[in-house]
């Protein structure tokens, strides 16, 4: 059985993440989508926002599951002993950092593989930042978002 | 009529925008500045003195207006009725952003067209963040403002 | 009265070429299509066949005129009496490379403004260069050709 | 069972090809290293021997299967009944070209997916391009071809 | 003599920038350490730790010395009666930066020299912000510090 | 004594490559241009003008001598009794570039240095390449080529 780990902040978890997930589903036995706590980057959701929004967003697809996660990557990948790192790639900046990130976590364990998938062409331009600007002026986001994690969002923003 | 909107921080307007909006008006019939509040990158200067500087720097091109905003560009094109962004193209990872941004304006409002302007080479090197450091430190930077703001910001520091 | 040049090889016109031109069609008065006699890119149609499929790819649009030339980008301009270049930017190696050509030109005529238009996001990845490989193997090229192209480069390929 | 295509001309193999194939038997049950015709490229081998490198240097690999094909990648991925293309990531200039190949491909085959693996530090550099010309001055090549490889060239040089 | 600037933020000291400054001492006669005080970047570690840690990385190059400083470029430079800046390139990231602070620092100071040294292979993934969140989150960084920097950091967490 | 070696085809020698020059001639005790053979590349001058061309440019540069080769470059670095190569860098596909074969030489010699000069503003966009294009259609190239090397290529053309 193959198990991949799909690590990041999503915040929030976007169509172009659910885009990745959904062509990982194809490859692999089992997806663990690891939300970082990522503290430093100061996210819009908290940790847990945004573990429930990938659940909500997963909820009908069997081979996921989502966890969330506090420590570097190469100990997570041990903890739920999987070998393989999934990431999305957009951009050449993006492309930049992966690759520097996946030597530096080769170089803390050495069997550990990283594989990158694109998005499709409809979902290249979409990120976090983007949706967390739009937000921020209350602009146009369903089409960023999956659905459930908009309706979330709309609640939350009620209360 | 042509109207086009360059947006942008502006902090401050350096001799590389001035270089765009001289370029664009060749082009262009109207063009409005547009100056973002930007809160979340905390600039070194006031919204306020950001539009001053920008319309010292500009009083003598008639075809220039400087508006401030703090809302997505898609609402601000609505509400200036034009659907022409411009914005100056210098690095490759100016170049990535940027197409980030246009196709994510695009996915909110379908007729908004965004051209980019190359500034000329003696500029091409020339950033806010550049002026800013130099600032910082008490460097020379009166080659790389507009003379009214190189002015207005040393009186500023006497005060 | 403002005419912009857009300058190319186009060999084919391509989808992506079209969106282009569709965009310059909105911002400027009159649009020239100029075909490069490009002999040392060896090209797969004839400049002769170049233009005829620039032509018809846009018979509908009476701002657009098709020419063919074989000579520096500055000569042309001064032929045809226009200071503003049109060129489509989909990824960073065109970017470099526009960027470098731009201020070669501005060397060469300081007056000669070059604009920057971006795909849209559907056509991003289309190039002549990914139609004339397919071509060759004989795939499906009718989504990324205008119809009109697409079907001279049938009669053509029957006769 | 995952079967996946890795595609390219491989002129020659090299130990960063071996990198790449080596990584992706971890990740899936069979490996078709698929041998492009490519005659635009004026490769340094023919096709027969290319392949027949291309064997040798994994004839220990029962997982890895070689072909030569003259086609459409989507043709090809027909024909093997596989949906999933492998590809090597080592610079910005590869991303950039992968990226729209892969969306090329996308735009006539929706469900191919294509998966892109780093090699190894020590083999980032290493390209057919940088061995053919070392190969060209009479440098040496044994710590960047798979050593059957290597016998093979040199054999091929005696005659 | 030719003596040379090595100027950064040293945020720690890797072996990566040990590699660069190795490759430095084979050319230049002397070669100077200059800690910038980056204020604005928050660094994990004050100006006085990571000028000992520099200090204690170097203590058997008899070539090099370390300062710290708090001024722009070109006034550390002609304090230093020098006008040769050595920087590491890895990415192309660092290197549309570097071009345009060289060009920045350039404006100031006519004769001002930047050169560019590429780290080993083995190193080129090696950055201060790579050892920082390792750090943060207790992994192993002893092949990426200097042992005299790992160590001291080491005793450091002790206390 | 530091003596350095700057590779290139030099087809033709410019002002960027002499600007190249004369920084390195503030850093090394001696510059050796050597000019490759480059047959693949077909040049547009033979590699005796090309000599030619570069010995007249660097005339009055008593550091600077000018030698053919056809090999590797780490063979010339042995046969020079050099370990310093110099590079200019423009543009972010040139670094790339530069990167691999940097690498690339490397794995042939360890000792061997590559250093990379950074053009000043002005003469960052000329290129050999763009300087052939110009000359093709007989355009301007005064302010792209060394004095005495216009002059050279204008008697060439006359006879």
């Amino acid at each position: 059985m193959k198990r991949a780990i799909y690590p990041g902040t999503f915040d929030p978890i976007t169509v172009g993440h659910m885009d990745i997930v959904r062509r990982a589903c194809t490859i692999f036995d089992e997806i663990v989508i690891a939300v970082a706590e990522s503290r430093a980057k100061k996210p819009m959701f908290s940790q847990a926002e945004r573990i429930a929004f990938a659940r909500a967003a997963t909820k009908d697809l069997p081979k996921v599951r989502v966890v969330g996660f506090e420590s570097l990557l190469v100990t997570l990948a041990e903890e739920l002993d999987s070998n393989i790192i999934i990431r999305g790639l957009r951009a050449v900046s993006d492309f930049e950092y992966e690759l520097q990130m996946g030597y530096a976590n080769a170089s803390l364990k050495k069997d550990l593989e990283t594989i990158y998938l694109m998005p499709s062409l409809e979902h290249a331009f979409v990120s976090s930042s983007v949706v967390r600007t739009i937000l921020h002026f209350g602009g146009k986001v369903d089409h960023l978002l999956p659905p459930q994690v908009h309706r979330m969002i709309l609640e939350g923003e009620k209360r």
